[in-house]
């Protein structure tokens, strides 16, 4: 009986999962491969394929079949953790009145809009009245799903599944604090790269190439997917066997490609380590975008910016750029790949700055959120902000308070994840080097498969079986805290010659 | 009233064919671009969207809508053509069982693998079996969708909409009867080109950008669609403004790949002529099996082999192939791809042969369905025809009776629509010719447009408006005959030096 319901459910999570992919593929077509002039009629037939799929998503029978299952004795921990998973999300979405679903697709359609004329025009009073509608609507969102302690819990939520506002405030106070003075030092010494190298002409050609053959060198495997070009790089997945990164070649800077794909192909590795017998169900499904962000920016950052990665591919960069690498010494071009300097653009930053970047976004969206903090001051406190935390000052908001998309879209909750990622990927590389002894020495000799395989096993295995939180603390046997990435970056940039403070 | 009943058809209509399209965008990723271990799970996604078309095309209301459109009176000509045509496609449909649907489903999908191992196998007896339940499906749907004169007629109706047996069977015999001489003529003569010149070796590279050279001189426009490789090269179309052709490259065969390019180009340009405004509705769409081919055959073979068209672009493809076609001349090259040699497989024929392979099947298939052969009787029957109409034999019946998938997948009706198509080609061609002046003039000057934007007026504007047969001859000023194409071929075999037999 429950047997049956259970396999009714699952077959029509199953071919929601089929259409979702589908979803997918358009976009994916629509980003890489799709005649610009087709892009208005995509757009609607996306449109479709989202209206049929919230359908499904929402039918009478799902309701039912989970009123049967959730009092059911389920045997099976992973199956009971897998319903108990789709129950909370349906409660969640059944709590969302159908009005307000409705006025936040309108209205932050109409704010992305607005958003893209305010920054373009550097007018943060234009776009003001509809971030003021959008934090209006995302309260009564937050009051209409409900949460225990901070209104901002109920948004976190979305993104970050039963994840604590206070815990990941607690991380990024302690994170901010000890980030400050490190990027003080690292900026104050006069230590800087030859950052002429990056800029040098490297061919597209030779970018695929190097890309390619580090993606598959770190464990994504070509065979379950693909590697092609875009505008604004992503990943994404189109089957349980097709998993497809993009990234964009900038002849006249190595790193956007490089490290582009060094990055998406974390995120891949991710995908393709998923259950594929689970695909499109919370066991086959990543566990938060914190632990998405973890993958990418472990294996671009951790892995790839380290001087043992390079010991192994440099002599592969120098043979495929003759001309650009032939007279940089190793020593020089990892000293240029780790350039710190503070800057005004988030997703342009270093690797040190990136997080402050998160940490004022962070705080600025809950203060907006409770109501501390006025849509029509948000500017002023940005620039202060960046004042205080990162030493320089926006001269507009263009390049301020207005230089991202995600408030615009409803995205309020979202910030936050790209640090948790950052916190995790420290946590979990220290975890697998004390497992499994010195990583640097297996880089040294191109072996990957080691830390791919205890992320496989400790991480991607497990899908959405545990709450991210506790999922990442089992495999670190600690819980989230900022001193591995501080101890890390500590490590890296006293290896690089920098004179830094005590902790 | 009629108005807002149109208007709901119409936009559901309008979604139909983006889930069509988003249809066509999973086929066209699975033969270009897909990781090939996530094709089974493609497949049931295609599968699911399928469904859901299938239900929407079959939609209670639909049957409603008609019902009153049917008797109202719709002023607008073009108007009254479309739903004329929808309503007729829609008794069509209703009057089939769902029985016999699901049945010749299974069978076809079932002989489809029968028709496979069969092949390999060269044993047409245990493909037998399924040929006899697909004509005995064949028939019963025939009877059951009703027919004027011959059984066949309902057939055919499904790829060549109006069309009826009775004056394609007399064009065809006509054609035949011209054919059969002029293929004895050419091959006891002791003309041959030298085979050779084609088979060197042609880098990919080059086949690349000659073919999307020649695609884009005869007017595909590539701001609207894309060249990709693939297997079994195809054109599809994914969007108003998004149609996409597809090639193979074979390095040590030239016309693979460029007379292929020109094919699928020939289909592309018509599909991008149809009017976007209408895209998915009849007057939006091809206007038969018969007129699409025709638009392929036309630019591949009447424009694409003509010796005009080289004379324009030959120096292009000798810079392309410095090696292979750096001491060939020009007539040496025109010579080559127009080689004539009766052969066994139908897929590889050339231009003058082509048409007895098709008039072999289309002989056949009306045979099978009257019952005036049995099934079992058909491999002889191949057998005798090739020697009677080719003056070859085939050794087995794997290149004989069981080359082909079509049967096997329930096409029957559908062969005669390439001879129609390479008939149309050469009328309108004539046509064409008598009103714009000397064609090949243009084309010796690389003017291809003037004979796109004829066709595009005759032909691709119209759409469904008019039954196929009258669309064709209202632009050729004639029915439809085998004149105009045994003429061409008279006129290039005898420039080409041939001695002809008189007509």
């Amino acid at each position: 009986m429950i047997e049956s319901t259970w396999e009714r459910y699952r077959d029509h999570l199953r071919d929601i999962a089929k259409l979702v992919a589908a979803e997918a593929l358009l976009e994916w077509d629509a980003r890489t491969k799709m005649p610009a002039r087709n892009g208005e009629y995509r757009g609607e037939q996306a449109g479709l394929l989202a209206g049929i799929i919230h359908q499904r998503r929402t039918a009478p029978e799902v309701g039912e079949w989970l009123d049967e299952l959730r009092d059911a004795e389920i045997e099976d921990d992973a199956l009971r953790a897998m319903v108990g998973e789709l129950d909370r999300r349906f409660r969640k979405d059944s709590r969302v009145p159908g009005a307000l679903v409705a006025e936040t697709t309108r209205v932050t359609s109409v704010g992305q809009h607005a958003w893209v004329e305010a920054r373009r025009n550097d007018d943060f009073a234009a776009f003001q009245p509809h971030l003021e509608n959008i934090i209006r609507l995302k309260r009564e969102y937050a009051e209409a799903v409900g949460y225990e302690q901070n209104i901002y819990d109920a948004l976190l939520d979305d993104y970050e599944p039963r994840q604590s506002t206070a815990v990941v405030a607690e991380a990024l106070a302690g994170l901010r604090a000890a980030l400050v003075p490190l990027v003080s030092a690292i900026t104050e010494c006069d230590r800087t790269p030859d950052r002429s190298i990056l800029t040098r002409h490297y061919p597209e050609a030779g970018q695929r190439e190097l890309g390619r053959a580090a993606a598959a060198a770190i464990g994504f495997d070509f065979d379950r997917g693909r590697l092609d070009e875009t505008h604004h790089p992503f990943c994404t997945t189109i089957g349980p066997h097709d998993v497809r990164l993009t990234t964009r070649y900038d002849e006249q800077f190595l790193p956007s490609s490089l490290f582009g794909t060094l990055h998406e192909a974390g995120h891949g590795i991710y995908e393709q380590g998923l259950p594929a017998e689970w695909f499109g169900l919370p066991l086959g499904s990543y566990a938060s975008l914190g632990v998405h962000e973890s993958q990418s920016r472990l294996w671009e950052n951790l892995v790839g910016r380290s001087r043992a990665f390079w010991e192994h591919f440099y002599s592969l960069a120098q043979n495929t750029f003759p001309q650009a690498l032939g007279d940089v010494s190793l020593d020089a071009f990892h000293f240029a790949i780790n350039d710190v300097k503070p800057s005004l653009i988030r997703v342009e930053a270093d690797e040190v700055t990136y997080n402050l970047h998160i940490i004022i976004r962070f705080e600025l969206e809950q203060a907006l959120l409770c109501g501390d903090l006025a849509v029509a001051d948000a500017p002023g406190a940005w620039r202060d902000k960046y004042e205080s935390y990162l030493g320089i000052t926006p001269p507009n908001d263009a390049v301020g308070v207005l230089q991202d998309v995600h408030w615009s879209a409803g995205l309020i909750g979202y910030f936050p994840t790209y640090s948790l990622g950052n916190l995790y990927s420290a946590q979990l590389f220290a975890a697998a080097e004390r497992s499994l002894g010195n990583l640097a020495d297996m880089f040294r000799a191109g072996e990957f498969t080691p830390l791919r395989e205890w992320l496989q096993e400790q991480i991607y295995r497990h899908g959405q079986r545990y709450p991210a939180a506790q999922l990442v603390e089992q495999a670190c046997g600690e819980p989230l805290s900022h001193h591995a990435l501080i101890a890390y970056l500590r490590n890296r940039f006293s290896a690089l010659g920098f004179d830094l403070p005590p902790e």
